[in-house]
């Protein structure tokens, strides 16, 4: 797609979204060629009119209350491949292609603890440190 | 993996996973083989007790507020192959296999809304017809 997309199709989209009381919706990001789901944030309008206009994702940062343009600190940002709502409106799936790693942690994705027969395992290397990534946290 | 879990690593499953003020947390099920997408639904203590005793998908429905084992009125279940955490316990991935279709409208997936620079587009064919799926809705 080319960015930005006009404001004719943000403003379909924006009218497709059911947001929830708090002004927000789920948006799961899963990498667009190898299918890999890497993350599940949030996002608000102006969040969603920002990643359609710039082909970058950006969400809404609950803990922070403000909008978070991933990578932004930690240059692991996420270009925009497709753009999907769901049925009933309320939850987001965006294929990215993600630089680098998703997770805070350095690893890939952020779904990393598996429930074994065993108890619970880690399934993914951490490929980046913390302090790799960030001064501070993303 | 051989359900039922044992009652410990359920425990430490519970433990790890942080529900939110309603006593819900976001589940995403993807199938296990394809990787494709296919639906996002909510889940609280008593359904993640019951996918892992059962090896197939409950969820909780939010507008009916009980327990909604996936595909009990439409036999579109969800066999559960793995049950992963995210880094911050507070959205589960579901790898699954999908007998049929995910999506109450027939589709295999939910998310079959795209945005695309022409506007709202959709992507995925009903399957299977509503009426073939229920009298009333899943």
């Amino acid at each position: 797609m080319t960015y930005p997309l006009s404001a004719n199709t943000i403003e379909k989209a924006l009218a497709a979204i059911s947001f929830n009381d708090d002004g927000l919706v789920p948006a799961i990001a899963q990498q667009h060629d190898t299918g890999e789901v890497l993350m599940m944030a949030w996002m608000n309008r102006e969040a969603v009119i920002e990643t359609l206009n710039n082909g970058r994702v950006c969400y809404f940062s609950r803990s922070r209350e403000k909008l978070w343009h991933k990578g932004e600190s930690s240059g692991q940002v996420q270009t925009l491949k497709n753009f999907r709502i769901d049925c009933d409106g309320d939850t987001l799936l965006l294929l990215v292609d993600q630089e680098g790693v998703a997770c805070h942690t350095g690893r890939r994705t952020c779904f990393y603890t598996e429930v074994t027969d065993e108890g619970l395992k880690e399934i993914a290397e951490v490929e980046k440190s913390p302090e790799e990534l960030y001064g501070s946290s993303d």
